[in-house]
């Protein structure tokens, strides 16, 4: 049996330190990457993905914690994958694990892992789909995925989410205004948090209006929260209960499955687009010096390209 | 002569309504848009370029609207291309025209144009490309690239320019620590707008830090601004003309020539990408299916598709 394998196999049975090195041997590509991803692919595909997102200091982390425990309450184990834009300035993914979650660090049904952004586009989601997909063939009956929901890669990432949750808090400058048009549609609850600060009622208020303009069918909850102060989270708890309902009906299962195919097609897509660069080798950078030259326009080199790949 | 090419004639010759549907052309992505892009390519790599970044409320389009008219008083032709998050809360590329540069809308040596984000990752730095690409055919002396600095996709249209001016205002919530790895690292000057508001000082000082705590050789200019006041501006000005010189030393010409070798390496990626898609019609999401029922793992799917293809 190959390293890789063996790893699989300890995973499978709920090893937590087989599931942390195999998320560093996802997150970094390194050899056996591919291997583990294929015998781990079918049961990577058990439990719950709980997505929460939302522009940074609205509090998620808090609120993030506050379900862990809810969670580990009703004896659930619990994976929790953060994305963190990686600015240098807060240390990003590396100082965050050891801020966030510490008192969940300790229980060995709670497993946690930060995955920083790499600069290029659609690396992210790449990562976090890999190591949503680990968790899940761990055993997490809840994989909670907490994202910043500022950029296009955070929110393909809470796409992969079966349940998503907007977080917002009053007084952040930016407010509803800054929710990008995709949250705005593809949320399945919000939360106000920091519910006991001026302004949370027109933050609420606002979203409402918002959510009315949209061309949503069915409107989502609007939950006011305030996770410092143990304020709302019952009902938050409730909500998610019920979304998570929902998701066993032949409606909330057409919506996973349509997901799923979207998933699959574009890491395919992906997948492909760099086979091809690969085939292409020096080709590729030789034709594009030739359009940057003036020589070649890059419709023709494209064609010359795909004539000779 | 087809239609396309007549358009881009008189396009060049300095027509704004051409210029104008141009732009409709390769938004939409109409008949003749491939036409006119390769009519197009060579010419349109005249003049300056300048992105313009930062969060939503730092005053970016104040500023902006400062800068065109300074342009304007040396006789420059300017274009501004306006890159919005499409929040339906604000009418994103609507009303943002209309809103935003108003006093520039009689003067016929300046062209505006909104672009809205689209959803798909890599979709915005694409349209921005082409847009960009036609108004320097037009014969802007400066293009001027306005974004919200928040998301990946706008840093990569960020990249696209000879020169990045980051903004920051205090106040905000986030400041400095929301500023993107990437965007610290790239930009060419930063302007601490809103200068005469409290925590404008900390703002400036915050970021003076991050950029000690870079990598950088070099420490880019931090200016004070407040656009609304008018102050600060001539100092901002002098900067970015420093800036724009320069891009004419061996040095600046180098770095122009690598962001264009990379930005045409990966149209030509994205581009070939598209057509391996399309000639794998069907075989596509058959194969994502498979692998969504666990008949397939997404890697051995790949290879057949390669195999295939």
């Amino acid at each position: 049996m190959t390293v890789a394998l063996e790893l699989a196999e300890r995973l499978l049975q709920g090893d937590v330190r087989a599931l942390a090195r195999a998320c560093r041997i996802a997150d970094d590509r390194l050899p056996g990457h591919r291997e583990l991803a294929s015998r781990l692919h079918a049961q990577g595909r058990a439990g719950w993905v709980l997505g929460v997102t939302g522009s940074p200091g609205v509090g998620k982390s808090t609120l993030c914690d506050a379900l862990v425990t809810r969670f580990r309450q009703r004896g659930e184990r619990v994976g929790v994958v953060a994305v963190d834009p990686s600015s240098p300035f807060h240390g990003g993914a590396l100082l965050g694990d050891r801020i966030r979650l510490q008192r969940h660090f300790e229980d060995p049904e709670v497993f946690i892992r930060s995955l920083a952004t790499r600069g290029a586009v659609g690396g992210l989601s790449r990562s976090a789909a890999d190591v949503i997909r680990l968790v899940r063939a761990w055993g997490a009956r809840v994989t909670l995925v907490e994202t910043v929901g500022v950029g296009q890669d955070e929110i393909e990432v809470s796409r992969s989410a079966h349940t998503t949750l907007v977080v917002l808090a009053p007084g952040l400058g930016d407010g509803v205004q800054a929710l990008k048009a995709g949250l705005l549609e593809t949320a399945d609850l919000f939360a106000v948090n920091k519910a006991d600060r001026e302004g949370a009622e027109r933050t609420a208020a606002d979203l409402e209006v918002a959510l009315e303009l949209s061309a949503r069918p069915q409107r989502p909850p609007v939950l006011r929260t305030s996770a410092t102060q143990h304020q709302g989270l019952d009902e938050l708890f409730v909500a998610l209960d019920e979304h998570r309902a929902w998701l066993g009906t032949p409606e909330g299962d057409e919506r996973t499955a349509s997901r799923e195919r979207e998933a699959i097609q574009s890491f395919l897509r992906e997948e492909l687009g760099e086979r091809l660069v690969l085939a292409l080798g020096q080709t590729l950078p030789a034709a594009a010096e030739r359009v940057r030259l003036g020589e070649l326009d890059p419709y023709a080199a494209a064609e010359e390209l795909w004539l000779t790949r």
